[in-house]
């Protein structure tokens, strides 16, 4: 197989270093190779700086806020900092609030939980079920999925028109939810065009970052959304944080998120024998418990280590490889890609496809055992929209939704391939090349179905 | 000052290898010394052990579930295989479920929320605001502070026989929620007669164990709990995860705790628009998004390192060190520990006081500056308890309810010195000379309070 390295493509930088790049892993028909990791968009690997930092701070990490000693306040301050550092990188609004959660989906479900009374939530089906899921305390309005970036915005527009129309004495208030870059199809959604939708009809608007933040810069300010929610794990900071931050005022009139230590500012037992809590009106009101500190750190460090590295230079990176991954599959006429807005459609690294004749999780098997490269099979917890692309109902399901079916089946799920700022270009020529031998000459080995997972039949 | 090691010490073990044991810090006095890292309650130090287990699988870290790659499915691996390390650690019953959270706190909000219809809740008023506060949505009985074990048994029988009496046909579920270990006195609970009272009344119980895990075996099936809760930042695993361990029933009848992919199984468009939902039975339900693969992990090979070194051997040393502070502190007439159970009573390493004519930041703030000694000032987020063992109500209070008294008032909240596995002799020897030295000579700084902390003033 062709090996090139990025610093011999004219004018693309190199790839950042990654934690793992020199990990080797067996294949079934013999030897080793080095991991292509290419689920990025499930989760990324640490950049190595993001472990360098956490290792560098791990002998000083001790209990934050009213630790009296010196690692204390030294992990209080690093904490505090690091929420400064993530919503400069979001170029937060001054006033906005800075949450860390565990993750987009923990975000999505604090935010849910924020709504105000009668809140009316608009978001389309063609949402992770991170974002598609949370509003269960909500009037929902789910968008049908629109074929073109206009046309989302029409249908929001439209949906929002209803709204305001059918209330009539006033209207309360509203949240559109949306994503800023498939994490089916890697396509960006029009934000900017959506939020200035959702604020003329008098509604609020949060954005899915978790495909998007890793990718590209996300202005909370030039893009105009109210809240962002992304993940470390997807942004090379694999310890368990995430991020909510937007309009301080929701936030701040919600009951807490959790409630317990570090949310509650006074407590105390009242005469009748009941209890009263005074919360915190700052972001440790939806904190409550020992705030993960290297979870909140980690996020910092890739922050700064993406901004360092400059978005413009990682931009022209993925496009690149992107470029080199959809040249590839056009050429493979058994591979159909998946796509909702068209070949033309500017999108990050994230992409999926089917392939004619064989079942998905069969083909993704192959490519692991056969090529050394980690992709993703099933309907990436976004089922209504994978099927729309698949123009297919999947009946039976495994984790996340990924059908079990036998080698050789029809597909009823996708493969997707997903990769970022640390994937050389050797990873995605690889890829390429095994879709190609695959679709050629079909598998080397035979695999069967073991736990739900499609595994390589080593019982011969 | 004297310095010995554990090791010197007849038939005590060693301290377990901890990050930061040779970290030193700054003395506004001059010079530097080691750390002596005593609060441990609020968060421990790693286990070296632990850092390492993370270290080395960090390169191998993938997603986890339908990722069809080698590093995937080693990390899917690793993270089942930790919460069967983590149950055995627990010695759960057969059909037990284990949740990953991200701490004590998340835990138990997440019982909260799977509490059946009409649940009535019992909880002393001496807990820790995590077991205190998260039961909302449920009528709630909170029980005076008792003086003795066995009247803390009394108290919730006779709570517990009140409400059958008051129930004319039939009785609703109960839930009892139960420190192991006091996070203020670090006093033992009388958690299994507490367990055959709730039993008895046809009530639940939970064990808040996260004092008690640190520090001792904790069998859910000895002690008969019906769910057991702990952090990994107490039990030397830092990571940013937590553990909710128990029987399955109420929680595979609630509705998912967080919304979003990998809790749910099938998702697809109604006819008339709307969004059906099929969601897990197992654990994950209550997990959705990516998991915290490395904070489970971490927890898992906490739980090994600590079955390996042996709780008799890590009991034995911490009552040594526990006799050395109590020792130390009763050489000093000025000092008033804090006790709800009485000297003789059984207790972790856990020991909070105050000192006579000094206000507890001030104390704090010595110790660190002028010692290199991080302890805790405040009401450690046991509001009520800390209340009635101070025989006082502040007015003012801080983050997690610490007041800002200045140097000099009378003392309004507590000083709190903990340690646990990591804790050499020295660093207990060297806080008992710094208390006796202060208390003798007064501090050599004067300090001030700036933005809620307690400070060396170097304005001077």
């Amino acid at each position: 197989m062709s090996v090139s390295t990025a610093a011999s493509v004219q004018g693309i930088c190199a790839p950042l270093p990654v934690l793992g790049s020199d990990v080797t892993v067996p294949l079934v028909t013999g030897g080793e190779v080095t991991y292509a990791a290419l689920d990025y968009a499930a989760s990324a690997p640490a950049l190595q700086r993001v472990w360098d930092d956490v290792a560098a701070y791990a002998p000083y990490y001790g209990s934050v806020h009213r630790g009296a000693g010196y690692l204390s306040q030294l992990s209080t301050d690093l904490f505090e900092n690091a929420r400064g550092t993530v919503a400069e990188f979001l170029d937060c609004r001054d006033g906005d609030q800075l949450v860390f959660t565990r993750s987009t989906t923990d975000s999505l479900n604090l935010l849910a939980a924020a709504l105000p009374a009668d809140c009316q939530v608009f978001v389309f089906e063609t949402e992770h079920h991170a974002s598609l899921l949370p509003w269960r305390n909500a009037r929902v309005t789910y968008l049908n999925a629109p074929r073109t970036p206009r046309q989302a915005v029409r249908t929001l527009e439209r949906a929002l028109a209803d709204r305001t129309a059918s209330i009539q004495e006033g209207h309360g208030p509203a949240l559109v939810c949306v994503t800023g870059a498939s994490n089916v199809t890697g396509e960006l959604w029009p934000v900017r065009e959506l939020a200035a939708a959702a604020h003329a009809h008098g509604a609020r608007i949060v954005l899915d970052a978790a495909q998007l933040a890793p990718h590209h810069p996300v202005s909370v300010r030039d893009l105009d959304v109210d809240w962002v929610a992304f993940s470390g794990h997807k942004l090379y900071a694999p310890f368990g944080s995430g991020v909510l931050a937007g309009r301080a005022d929701w936030l701040r009139a919600a009951e807490p998120y959790l409630a317990g230590g570090g949310a509650s500012r006074k407590v105390s037992r009242r005469e009748d024998g009941g209890v009263d809590v005074e919360w915190h009106d700052s972001a440790a009101r939806h904190e409550a418990g020992s705030p993960n500190v290297i979870g909140a750190y980690s996020i910092a460090s890739a922050c700064k280590a993406l901004t360092e590295a400059g978005f413009d230079a990682l931009v022209a990176r993925e496009e690149h490889l992107i470029r080199k991954v959809r040249a590839g599959l056009a050429d493979v006429p058994e591979v159909r890609v998946l796509s909702l807005f068209g070949d033309e459609a500017p999108r990050v690294g994230v992409i999926s496809f089917v392939v004619d004749g064989w079942n998905s999780s069969h083909f993704a098997a192959a490519l692991s055992a056969e090529y050394g490269i980690g992709v993703r099979d099933g309907l990436f917890c976004a089922h209504p929209l994978v099927r729309t692309l698949l123009g297919s109902d999947p009946q039976s399901q495994g984790e996340c939704g990924a059908p079990e079916a036998a080698p050789g089946e029809k597909s009823l799920n996708a493969i997707r391939v997903s990769f970022g700022a640390g994937t050389p270009d050797e990873h995605v020529e690889r890829f390429v090349h095994a879709v190609r031998e695959l679709v050629a000459d079909g598998a080397r080995w035979s695999y069967r179905t073991e736990d739900g997972r499609c595994v390589p039949d080593t019982s011969a």
